[in-house]
């Protein structure tokens, strides 16, 4: 679907389930996919009982129609394989494939995603069924993707995987000696002196809620059973991907990821997949920047490689609290956002909506009223003309971006495990401040991992970096040494890859990069507030606010009240022949606008284009052109002056260099312009 | 005690617990109650512990002197069969008979209302002793009712419900391939090869808490559920009600039901009970209209026959937050306020108050001081004269309405599981809307199921029936046709009894009916609000609100905001020689108030009296006599003009037409006008 | 610790886990501790998987270092008994030593404070490694203190609880008839037949959560779960304190105490240990009166002898949700508040702060970065010269009081589980209510039990004393008779010790001595009230307001709202030479500062000294010398008036009879006075 020769557009449609519906409808469906302009389907996600009633039998045959008819019609297929829900009799006659949740309650039968990922059950059967698949349809060369499971997701704790994280536990740390270090199980009389000792941290054991958050008491042991879960799941999409990968080498294969997802590593996964797919269902009052920041997550994970947008909803989805409905051209913009931070695909959940169970008030292309002219389908059908319309042209562009933010699930972990010293650390909220205030000045941005390169960017932002993974201050040593800028922010750098704090003072080994210790840091209860000023202007400090002494670091503000008054918040050290800048707190909106337009304006780091508040611009370009994507994200018309001229792909209309582009309530223009 | 030829007057009294006293308590007992005019005691309410000691051991000794004093005391009694907390031995010899929770949480010994409604012990020995009573006690003539057990209620999901859950399923689905239908199993891979793969819907399985809601997977299996434990329950009840019909067949069973309590179908209930009675514990700040609206459905349970009040506190409350007292008047007034609905006793839980346990806050007519001059003695020692006095007068009067209100447990269940739209769906809150604006007005209200006769009426009012039983549009299309006038709302006729999807937009078999298609509905967040113009006022529109088409129906007023602005809300379709009107949102009190006097003016329905705000009136009649309840709730005085005279039976004051009626401050009158 | 003759001093140290730490680490420790003025550490907390790596071995080769260093640096040990966490091998050997939660939830292995209080296993090992210690270190004269394991607490539910909670209620209550009346089981057919038939009260039996509180059906048998399992734990501390003493008699033992720790009964606690010692870990905005109320509470459980404070931290506290670092100054002065109460140690956890689990953000005197410089180890260095320079002046030293207040757990325990009459019903808050009008008048207050000696006192405060334990109202009506004081409040003294109401009418056996009855308590939900005119000003009444007939009691106020408006409120009874008053509802902290001061003037109690407001004074003496410390919570600069001249011992400046006595913010003074 990604780099697929046979894909030719941007590829329009979505999770297909006419197994829930009698044949005759099938061809209904036929019709209408038609006429929106629907050219894939992905198909199979949760038809395992279908396909295996039973031990040793497997029934295929409703699939092999729908497959027929699907090809027939000149349908592309994300085959799915399935295992994302188990048949209800493989529960019952082998219980080891359900849950335990981390309160110890054994899972009966029911519910998706049910799976434990250490049961040889489930690792007997998922692959066995993926094998089966690509045997039975490898023929079928309209299979563009394959698409493992689905949304993988969610913990166990039970007995099978106590034992599988005891072998992982010795794989990682090679002796019981090395874990007792590792965990610093001197603290508490908990050293283990075998590796039976050890169980899963759960609320049975380490883990606790604590004024409605997780809790441990151990931080390197959660941090390493988090690990665990990731890598196990990890595992089993690995055993169906390669037996898929035996028997149709060609056909790359996908998961689709759940964009910031908590509990999985994904940067790991997406080292394993051959394209990145994710489903992106924002809630109703989320704001542009949320996605755009997500989008460029997934962007990031293969080096900026464009990414299939697997689902988003065609208007309510059915989880939300309150499912208000996408207003009219949002389902269209937020497609083309997609696009416009990298996506080549324009996928959806769901193409028609089905009649029960839980997500039956989840909108569809084809509704209930199985109409074709109900708004949500005229507006999708205008849509796959557009897509039409404009065919390959942006497909396997890419966006440049000077600037890097560090993204890191275990950082992401640690932080907010750490216990102390505040419930307000949020390392996703911090990340967005800073991304935000580039998003709302149409600054690129790329998502990078802790061992990421550095070289390529101007300028990297840590937030929040609360973990130094082993060997990340030496790269960030030598990034700024060769001249790099790179920001970093309180609670960064204070342990190591076990949430050990380093020693000798905050932020452990970044001190000398920072030029500056910190000696305390004081949490601030929620609604109390510290300040700084800053250019002139007064801004907030908050959550943490670090007390610090400059060691070669100069003040570039510093805290207006407290006993800490006058010392400083904001630093700046030169370091080789670049710059370390440190945010010793966190502050507001204003704030960042303010301190990164300045810092993007020092390095010579522009905007795509300047525009009113709320119009997001962003660019993809190839050798050849440069397509400049103009979103209004605004519920009234705009319009923006264009920095170069060039032709609407979605009008055709022609605009000069400083032209204004008009653009409607929600309106979308795309600027393709030849390069010189 | 309904329709008792015994019983020539309103039963006063209530529930008695002389074995957790002396038994020279007792004696002072019979002297209090006969100075309170008591003359009827619910005996033997928890005594099974003392009843049967052991396996095969019965000890009546203490019940029977305590049968001989009442006896001699000339009390009635209504004898409970002490089914609703099983001994501790019990719970220890045979751990089946206690309850597992949702979560697994197998249950030890406590509490109250703890057997599991499917355990073979609980089944063996509840109707054994309750077969023991009859036999023992059928010779006192004074017993006027037997009360099965206590509020049952309550949930199990233990191996032995599973089991009988499974037997229940394959009973109402006969096979496996139906139950996949019904359920929509196609869905996430659910389908079922064999009954004995499925399980109970519980926390282990389909269901989960989100938002502080319990949400589910399935909902058809849920449903299904909740009907098997309503069924289960009622099977527990006619167990005993049969041994006990055996044996005393002309002596009345009922049990005593909670009112609006949502897990079990009272509906259904009520065609097992000989008469309907029930415990009325309103919050201290409920208001007067919630009461009223359950005990009209409670009446409306057996097609308006007087039914029996069996509790209500004399003051407080135990396990309200706030045991605010009852305020000098209200303990008078409520009881009144139940006669006036269609009650034919006044019945208190308790006579004397317990000095340990859970309970031994809950007010009494004896308080722990032991005294006769305490202010709650005085009032109901007060209120058994004035019973006394007005003796047998209104005892089986009868309520006559033109409106009916469909109330349906099933769509009580169905509706708030639906996953969807909204968590603001709230089916009681939206009963009641309706109900109040009646109420508000002295229109008389009867409650009906969805099957009940609509004949009688010439306003019928759904509000939020989202379920559409099988058939019951065609009941409802063969009224409207008849010349009756419908009313339902948004979130209407949505499902089958399944919920499944009425396929062909919603709602589904109703749209001929009500003359309109909805294409969606907008899910506002709390806090958010549309608008609509209703005869010149402005009313809000929010929870949901329906985007309709009209397919033959009246616009009566439209959006006037979002994309939707302009486009019908409420909507009314001729059909037939009748009508049928659409509310397509939720709206406030005043709309209610407002649309639903205006229909009432058009249909010649008219209230009962008209009179100042919070002064309540009802009229219960027979052929002889027509009988005026005036209720003041007010803190102070009132009064209200009589369109027809008559006698105030309380006072012997005569009043002649259009004269003023004075009341005090939580005032009671009854007004006996003389048919012609 | 507290009256050995081997200190001098007050003793400044504390927690102290070498063993967290390589050896070189050690020796940098005791340079720093010697700069720090620190004499005393408490080792050996948390060893125990240290100390007896399996099943038959021990070593203590790491601990002999340990103390072998610490005598050589000259420092005092306390001794810990490291019990209070056990190993990961005896977990997984011997599952009968993890706990089971109230829910059945087995627990595994993890965290502290984890083992069965009846688990044979612990009961076998945690006394063995005592005897061991105390024959192993006996010979270490620097050893002033054993410390059995650590701040005991929590709960279990296994079955080796349900069964030892057999043999306590058997020990108790002697037959089953006793236990069947003790805890009313005729109530809800609760009649136990045979001791085992009782199952623990948890929430598989009798509890449940309401309204986010914990709820029981059965009050009795919660009550006795709770006193079964504080006595089982303080078996525990007496099968080590035994072992202990066999070997070092001369050795006081302790156990760090919680300060208002609800779930154990502290006094019952106290009277078993040589000397009290606690925990002090106010919250950041918890402010001074409630710390001082709970050294208070410590210092009467030995009838005033000195304490030991064995644990405040220097900075934050990592548990905090908001881990605000401790302002400049405020150490100190809470250092000198617990002195100024009857502390004679000054101690911290921690030494050194640990780099992993979930203490690492706790503060310490030595920090991450391992400096001397940092703030909190000058603030700390500082206290320990200031503590150096006054020596062992005020050791030993008491303080005087003229008012108990009556400080009970199991009425802790029952009033806040007696199911209504509100749920606002707080103990201690009540209690901090009379504390507080007091503390902020610098007028000294002693804690006592409901069976402490009263007779020292002219006033005895007893704040809603629920339960009136056999044999106390006989003592306060002894009391009363013979000239004292009291004062008690609604909501009290309406139950005996099994939460059984005592007839005849609230508050039971006290209404003779009070010279009242209560007839009804009216419950206000929060946010309602009523009001009282009391000298001139009104107040508000909430909570519960009892309605009362005086009974010989005069009435000092009475209600201004509602039906009991001119009922008396508060009341005053003449009895024998005393009397008795009685406030029957809550009222607000302007109330109880004017209530109290009038009946302190009358009863000629004054305060030590008056001072501005957030200046508190308290006042310690011996034979020869009085220390008057002053203590400024303000955050500003303040001055107090002395009544008698002296030195301050701080400073060694001289203050002469009414001079001012400067304070800076946060600033302490202790002026010593010889007496004439």
């Amino acid at each position: 679907m990604i780099n697929s020769p046979k894909i030719r557009k941007i590829v329009y449609g979505g999770d297909y389930n006419p197994e829930q519906w009698p044949e005759e409808v099938w061809h209904e469906d036929m019709r209408l996919f038609k006429e929106a302009g629907v050219d894939i389907v992905t198909l199979n996600v949760f038809s395992w009982a279908m396909l295996q009633p039973s031990e040793d039998e497997y029934d295929f045959s409703t699939l092999d129609r729908i497959m027929e008819l699907v090809k027939e019609n000149g349908l592309f297929v994300c085959m799915a394989t399935s295992t994302a829900a188990h048949p209800a009799w493989m529960a019952k006659r082998h219980p080891d494939i359900t849950r335990v949740e981390s309160n110890g309650m054994k899972r009966s039968f029911g519910a998706r995603h049910n799976s434990c990922p250490n049961s040889p059950t489930y690792r007997k059967y998922a692959p066995e069924l993926a094998r089966r698949l690509a045997e039975r349809y490898k023929g079928f060369d309209n299979i563009v993707a394959w698409h493992v499971s689905n949304e993988f997701g969610g913990e166990c704790y039970c007995e099978n995987c106590a034992k599988a994280f005891r072998e992982w536990v010795k794989s990682r740390y090679g002796t019981i000696e090395e874990v007792n270090r590792a965990w610093n199980t001197a603290f508490w009389s908990h050293t283990f002196y075998d590796f039976d000792e050890i169980v899963p941290a759960d609320l049975r054991s380490e883990e606790f809620s604590w004024d409605g958050q997780l809790r441990t008491n151990f931080q390197g042991i959660s941090l390493d059973y988090r690990r665990f879960l990731s890598d196990s799941m990890l595992e089993c999409f690995k055993l169906e991907r390669d037996e898929l990968k035996k028997i149709t080498p060609d056909i790359p294969v996908t998961t689709n990821l759940m964009g910031w997802y908590k509990p999985l590593d994904y940067k790991k996964w997406a080292d394993e997949m051959d394209f990145v797919s994710w489903d992106n269902y924002p809630n109703y009052d989320s704001g542009p920047a949320y996605p755009a920041a997500v989008h460029d997550t997934m962007r990031g994970f293969k080096g900026g490689q464009p990414f299939c947008l697997m689902e988003q909803s065609p208007s309510v989805s059915n989880w939300h609290i309150y499912c208000k409905l996408k207003r009219p051209g949002v389902m269209r913009l937020w497609s083309w956002q997609a696009v416009a931070h990298g996506a080549d695909t324009v996928m959806f959940f769901q193409m028609r909506r089905s009649i029960g169970a839980c997500e039956k008030y989840h909108s569809a292309l084809i509704d209930h009223a199985g109409r074709n002219d109900t708004r949500v389908f005229k507006e999708m059908a205008a849509l796959g003309a557009e897509l039409k319309k404009i065919g390959g042209q942006t497909l396997g562009t890419r966006i440049k971006a000077d600037i890097a933010i560090v993204f890191d699930w275990e950082n992401w972990w640690a932080a907010e495990l750490s216990a102390g010293p505040s419930r307000l650390i949020n390392y996703c909220s911090e990340v967005s401040s800073y991304y935000n205030a580039l998003f709302s000045r149409n600054i690129a941005v790329d998502f990078i991992a802790p061992d990421g390169d550095m070289s390529k960017y101007k300028l990297v932002i840590a937030p929040l970096l609360y973990m130094n993974h082993e060997g990340y201050d030496e790269r960030v040593r030598e990034y700024v040494k060769g001249g790099g800028t790179y920001i970093t922010t309180y609670f960064s750098g204070w342990v190591d890859d076990n949430d050990l704090v380093l020693p000798g003072g905050y932020p452990g080994k970044q001190k000398d990069i920072l030029g500056i210790w910190v000696e305390e840091s004081d949490a601030l209860p929620e609604g109390e507030e510290n300040s700084f000023i800053y250019k002139g202007t007064e801004y907030p400090a908050g959550t943490l606010c670090d007390i610090m002494h400059p060691e070669g670091a100069r003040e570039i503000a510093v805290y207006e009240r407290e006993f800490y008054s006058g010392t400083p918040v904001l630093t700046v050290n030169d370091f080789g022949s670049g710059r370390a800048s440190y945010v010793g707190c966190h502050s507001n909106d204003a704030f960042y606008a303010a301190y990164l337009s300045d810092i993007c304006a020092e390095l010579g780091i522009e905007p795509v284009l300047d525009t009113p508040q709320d119009v997001e611009v962003t660019r993809r370009e190839n050798d050849e052109y440069s397509f400049l994507f103009v979103l209004n994200h605004k519920d009234e018309k705009s319009e923006v002056r264009l920095r170069e001229g060039g032709t609407d792909i979605l009008t055709d209309k022609v605009y000069g260099s400083g032209d204004l582009l008009p653009l409607n309530r929600k309106g979308v223009a795309i600027i393709r312009t030849e390069k010189k």
